[in-house]
């Protein structure tokens, strides 16, 4: 009954009035710009969008069928979605309805929000929402945790959440591509002999080793698996988190890193952005959030372990601080690779390429750069959140 | 037409004439001393062993029905032993035939060889053994690690080796119990004041739970899981590895510190099993067979790491010995906890049980707690193999 098909606007429409619960749904829109999907707007009879149907395609789009792609990630996401939400509903993007045959998620429609990313290449200021996106992971990522899940409940959803091809994408544009002479890799050339250095600094490239076999093998949480200011939705005092068909079982410091590392790609680009008071006076604001974003993680996260641990050895008094740690170090690592990946790799953001001046855009992408570099080999220099924020500074 | 049903002795004679490529199939003998199986020794007409069935019961034989256990355990064991035999045939028991179902293995027979820890407690030596146990945890945790496996490929594996019944009894009598007041624990009572002192031990406390997040959480490789001198065959330079029901990913360190655990809660037996002369130098025997599994092991992983890593990444020159320090330090964690669950906790062994003299028992067990208390305490501080069998003669 529901085999796989592309949908036409047609079907989006009644798919939509079918199970949106929503009446008079009467047109819709192909909005996606992702690289993978089909996203419909469809609205009412007084032409405002109401529901959001995504639809996976069985191929990354933006590069065709030469590239095919599970469908299976449409599960995936709408399932990370939903458990997400059942432990952090105020910053999940609600799901209504999936189909796992036609790789179709109905979902709340979240046109009176912004998108995050674009806010800050414009300068706009939202200052709750770092704290709001540390609030979400740190009550997804602990109570998907061994701090609370039962044994047998997390290994079955080890097992349910195996994403092979999605984590490939990120095993090699994170860890491989940045750091090897590749067609994908996408920096300006007069950053080449920058770029090239990576490749034979030893110590970084045996650190990224690390982060990557650690990606692969630690199971801590079942991640988001691509938080970053794209995948997330803002608005006065509001924040909800979509786009998760990267989810998996990873290191808890994978999404904290990947979600501060967009921040600080913002920060790096911010001069090349705004004229110089306000940029200025963005990078401040920037800094703050990501003194927010972790503080809130790692607050939250400890008092969940110290209030909710149900496993018995880890809820021994002092054993969330140990760990915490452990996610700290990681999170730097990971916030690192997402600082080079952007900026080296294939997927850059916004906030360089909107950036108009081309040396301005050279200076930009070298300090996000040798700050990645940075965070990667001094992880284990930097303590705390003041001691990254310095660093910040010291770099430019 | 295979429904489960518990074999009776001439069933057995029946499946393995069926099964076992072998004629003249007679007899046969239930022997089974475990907790969990029956196992039936299969002879021909002139009397002799030729091929051993293994099934798993629906419960925990040693407890009675009122424990159920997995079936789906006779599945794990039999695709594990495989994929170990594939990569190091000469030290994997061989599985001739295997039904899920029936939770049915039909194996070579090793009659001609013998237990090594029977033989440790006689004081027997075997100077190959431990370097082939080092042999064979090198080859089939390397091979099933990310530097070997294709990422596809060892996701779908961590998915089918998901274990959780025989994990949570590792979780438990490994991580659980011997540092709770708890009914199953079974340290002489003398030693109520040692044992106290452990569940109140902060540090080591953390230690414990750090060792048991990494046993949930760090899946490196498909472990044999139950690596000890009761499942491990020995002969004039032979050995076997059997038992491989609580196999599953996890980290290296759990494997290769079961191995050295079992040899070190030997060496402190020893003085209880042996007249003083020959314990002395059995111990010193045993320390060797310490030092030569690690060497072993660990030069034979960096080298199948040097020359046949995959992955592109963990490949780089020099990480294999990064993430051999990062083995290590889990290894002296994981014997040590080794050492204290088959002390203090349930699960028993040979080696102290076998000591008759009572108040030898107690010092010898009495060792074995303090020296695995160190080991956990201190693992940061025991840099290689020589500073670990230094510790242990300080230990007593």
């Amino acid at each position: 009954m529901s085999q796989y098909r592309t949908f036409t606007a047609a079907d989006a429409v009644e798919y939509a009035r079918q199970f949106g619960g929503v009446a008079d749904l009467v047109d819709s829109l192909e909005v996606g710009d992702g690289n993978l999907n089909l996203v419909f707007k469809i609205f009412d009879t007084k032409g405002i969008s109401r529901i959001i149907i995504k639809q996976a395609l069985p191929y990354v789009r933006c590069v065709g069928e030469s590239w095919p792609l599970t469908l299976d990630r449409a599960r995936i996401e709408a399932e990370v979605l939903n458990i997400h939400g059942q432990f952090c509903p105020e910053h999940t993007v609600k799901i209504l309805h999936y189909d796992p045959q036609l790789a179709v998620m109905v979902m709340e429609d979240l046109s009176s929000l912004a998108i995050w990313r674009g806010e800050q290449v414009k300068g706009v200021d939202y200052p709750q929402a770092a704290a709001q996106l540390g609030e979400y992971l740190a009550k997804t990522l602990f109570h998907t945790s061994d701090f609370f899940q039962h044994p047998h409940q997390k290994k079955a959803d080890v097992a349910r959440f195996t994403n092979p091809e999605l984590c490939d994408i990120t095993e090699e544009l994170f860890f491989n591509e940045p750091y090897e002479v590749h067609e994908r890799n996408g920096y300006p050339r007069a950053l080449e002999p920058l770029v090239a250095s990576l490749r034979t600094d030893d110590a970084l490239r045996l650190n990224v080793a690390a982060l990557k076999h650690r990606f692969l093998s630690n199971a801590e949480a079942l991640l988001h698996g691509d938080v970053h200011s794209g995948s997330i939705f803002v608005g006065d005092n509001t924040l909800k988190v979509i786009d998760a068909e990267f989810g998996y079982y990873g290191p808890i410091g994978f999404d904290v890193g990947s979600a501060l590392g967009n921040l600080l790609l913002n920060y790096c680009a911010l001069p090349g952005l705004l004229v110089p008071r306000e940029a200025a006076d963005a990078r401040e604001k920037r800094l703050n959030d990501v003194r927010r974003l972790w503080r809130r993680f790692s607050e939250r996260f400890l008092a969940l372990a110290a209030e909710n641990s149900r496993d018995r050895a880890l809820a021994y008094p002092g054993y969330g601080d140990a760990f915490m740690r452990k996610i700290w170090q990681d999170t730097l690592g990971f916030c690192g690779t997402e600082l080079i990946r952007r900026t080296v790799g294939m997927s850059q953001v916004a906030d360089i390429k909107e950036i108009d001046d081309e040396t301005m855009k050279i200076e930009c992408v070298r300090q996000a750069i040798t700050l990645g570099r940075t965070l990667i080999l001094a992880a284990h220099q930097i303590d705390d959140i003041d001691a990254l924020i310095a660093r910040v500074r010291q770099n430019g």
